[in-house]
């Protein structure tokens, strides 16, 4: 299947990244339709312009012309969605998803669902900090990654439809990863930095402290205004590669802790011209990446 | 004594800050004279037009011309600098710092100072990443707080002096804190997110993840290339402030990852809600501030 502009496409919760999608699609000339359980939101994605029709419970009528699914919710939910509704979809249709962990829910899903429908599953690498569609912006798929992790299952076929879908939502890197791989890099750039900016944030009872905050207190909490219940079932879904993320972090920390303790000067100082080092490095990397 | 435009004003030390104060005195139609070890340094701020005279070693005809010095030293260098020069100073002279931390060395200072020479102590809450005087920008102060921390042998004049070259050099906000109260600050605000960020940075071999990174990671490394000479004296000099909020941010970090480790999602939600909290609160005070 190829995404020209006369296939039809079914946008699964009009969230923050749902609603953004239905909007980058919808500008780029697609039919986008939608199921999203809140009426207010429903309301205000046809007030927008950004869908073309839109429900908010599932219907086979609704469901069944959809040729591409994309799921935007929070991994339960996209589960229980499946259990429930998957017989409405049309044989030969295509779904994806846009879920912040792989393993735990790929291979879960590809082994439920239907022969005659593919999940190619992705990840758009791209967010706020805030919820709900009134925060939806596609402008932030610009500058970001788009994942996908591709199983034994998927056809090369589906793959290239993904690849197709990431590159009209505007992504500037579209990359494929395997489910495993792709946690273990979430659980250290993503969920090791927010587990870091919440410890941050909460760690200290003074906030008279604040008035004298300069750039980096703010840069490091940033993202510490944060969706408890997604990143809550995000964490505990990649429980274990976080974990060992969080744990390789606190040895460095235990590390320079000791190195300040003992007033080692000389050992500080190796810690940070490393980390001078990886800095150089990765901004080569992110700029090439840009 | 005022800081009017016939003062004459003494900067010893032009690097990334030094310089930075003496473009934006120069600017202001200050006559800034400087004393910098390095001949292409001062080669440098001659070109830029950024002082009036400057030398590379201390002479007594020109450091006694100086009413107001600013040292703009490393820490100890400043102690060296009092200790072999301070007979060089005119009567009646101010002097002033750029000292990140302030409980070790203010007290020193002042002890060993002349009594016809006042030291008023005061931290610039701004800096750049690189080093030198190719990278000092006044605009860097437009944003930032200007810390005075008097001691009870300061004169309210001084104080005033001071503050009044902290609105010349174009800072926004301009406050008083014991020296005790800013280095408990600082430990917090500026030198933990230091090792916060060192410590990431330094946390994975593995290089190839850079490739994928969103925002975030890159958020909380900003501050990793980082000045290995300056903060190594920095944080053993705040030794023991540093250590204190180093753990509360280490128990935060244990809170969160048992959370983890035992999928409490209620235990991390309700952590996380704290921080947002936290977060509003903080972002509604910068912003006040700004």
């Amino acid at each position: 299947m190829k995404l020209t502009k006369d296939k039809k496409i079914l946008i699964v919760g009009l969230g923050v990244i749902g609603a953004a999608y239905a909007d980058a699609l919808t500008e780029q000339g697609y039919c986008v339709y939608a199921i999203t359980r809140s009426k207010e939101t429903l309301d205000i994605a046809k007030e927008k312009g950004i869908i073309f029709k839109g429900i908010n419970k599932p219907e086979k009528e609704f469901v069944e012309q959809a040729d591409l699914v994309v799921f935007a919710l929070y991994p339960h939910v996209f589960e229980e969605w499946i259990d429930s509704y998957q017989w409405m979809l049309k044989s030969g249709a295509v779904i994806t998803d846009v879920t912040g962990v792989k393993t735990c829910i790929v291979y879960k899903i590809q082994e439920k669902l239907r022969d005659d429908v593919e999940f190619i599953p992705a990840h758009p690498m791209a967010g706020r900090e805030s919820k709900g569609i009134q925060f939806a912006d596609k402008n932030v798929f610009k500058k970001a990654n788009y994942i996908i992790t591709p199983t034994e299952k998927n056809t090369e076929d589906a793959i290239e439809l993904c690849e197709d879908l990431g590159k009209v939502l505007g992504f500037e890197k579209i990359s494929r990863l395997t489910p495993e791989k792709h946690d273990y890099m979430i659980a250290f750039l993503s969920q090791l930095t927010h587990v870091i900016a919440v410890s941050l944030m909460t760690a200290s009872n003074d906030d008279s402290l604040y008035n004298y905050s300069g750039d980096s207190f703010k840069d490091l909490t940033r993202i510490a205004n944060i969706n408890d219940e997604m990143w809550s079932e995000l964490f505990a879904l990649n429980r274990e590669a976080l974990l060992k993320e969080i744990d390789k972090f606190e040895t460095q920390m235990s590390k320079m802790r000791d190195l300040i303790d003992a007033s080692d000067k000389d050992g500080m100082r190796e810690m940070m011209k490393k980390s001078t080092e990886n800095k150089l490095a990765f901004d080569a990397k992110f700029q090439k990446n840009k």
